[in-house]
């Protein structure tokens, strides 16, 4: 790399700081950006210091807010009485797009893995337990992951609502609409036959 | 991406316009740079500025060069009396970083494709022409790809260079270092039996 002057340097590095961009990925990122989209990369570096001016954390759900105004935690969503557990924001916006829930959340910005150094206190789940507390709250509906650490993030927070007297429920996990029963794998197959409902 | 505040929304279409980069990897990009890596996000903005404001295109070879010196420009390289061809800033960079070549260079940008609209000017052929016709330059070596445009490109480099009573030379093209005649595609075969060189 040492081919390159100090300002195209610091620009490929700068570019590998993001997620799944490698040394080729970010010269040819440098490369496009300055022979042919400077404008683009004007508006980046625009949009990046007005995300970092304008972006922070809400502190009641932990979803990205602007301006200090959060658009999940409003009072109607708040009259819903519910309140909604997703371990990303991808997770919190898909639910809000796909879905039809138009309660509260609570980002856990990650799932328990104490190998990882993740405890409760690295998910937030301190200021969770107070919003339990505070009352007003009737379910928690827990939608992490179905993955080994999600689950175990679920079962905790199943305890957590308990100890509260809050209903905690865990969203479906079974055959996925227009999946064939053939070809789902054994451990969804299991679980959607544990979980069945009454038709 | 409607459920996004105006910054965040801002923040993603601009990572989408990095080459390569689709809906669901901006919004990656983005959530990464504001949940983990905010010092990420103000370097990052903070290189895009730095070079914009000072990487512009060297007159002589095109290639970027920083607070308008070139590093391949040099009085040195001038006096090998040699110019090398090459499509790409990457070329450029993959030939001085792994051969011991010591030029000058000529940075086409592109690759002639008049269905694109691509021709001579737009690859900036009048200024290698002047240069050559200004005279101290002995040999143009011509390192386009092998594709049928890079072909095209070279062929009409070497009629440039002819006219100009230039000696014209392409990069050998053949079985690559390494590689088994028996797995070798056949263009490439061909090509490395109709070049052969005394042994």
């Amino acid at each position: 790399m040492s081919h390159y002057g100090p300002r195209l340097t610091r620009l490929i590095d700068a570019l590998r700081r993001l997620p799944g961009v490698g040394p080729k990925s970010a010269q040819r990122m440098a490369f496009h950006l300055l022979d042919r989209d400077r404008e683009g990369a004007a508006f980046l570096a625009g949009s990046l210091s007005a995300a970092l001016a304008g972006i922070e954390r809400c502190s009641r759900c932990r979803m990205f807010s602007e301006d200090g105004r959060c658009l999940y935690c409003t009072e109607a969503r708040t009259g819903s009485g519910q309140i909604c557990v997703v371990e990303t924001p991808a997770d919190l916006i898909a639910i809000e797009s796909n879905t039809g829930y138009r309660g509260r959340y609570f980002l856990l910005m990650g799932r328990l893995s104490p190998l990882d150094g993740i405890g409760p206190e690295q998910l937030g789940l301190d200021h969770l337990a107070a919003q339990l507390a505070e009352g007003g709250v009737r379910e928690l509906i827990i939608a992490t992951n179905p993955s080994v650490e999600g689950e175990a993030t679920a079962y905790y927070l199943t305890e957590m609502a308990r100890a509260r007297g809050v209903k905690a429920t865990r969203i479906a996990h079974g055959v996925p609409m227009g999946g064939e029963l053939e070809y789902v794998d054994a451990g969804t197959l299991a679980h959607a036959l544990s979980g069945r409902t009454p038709a």
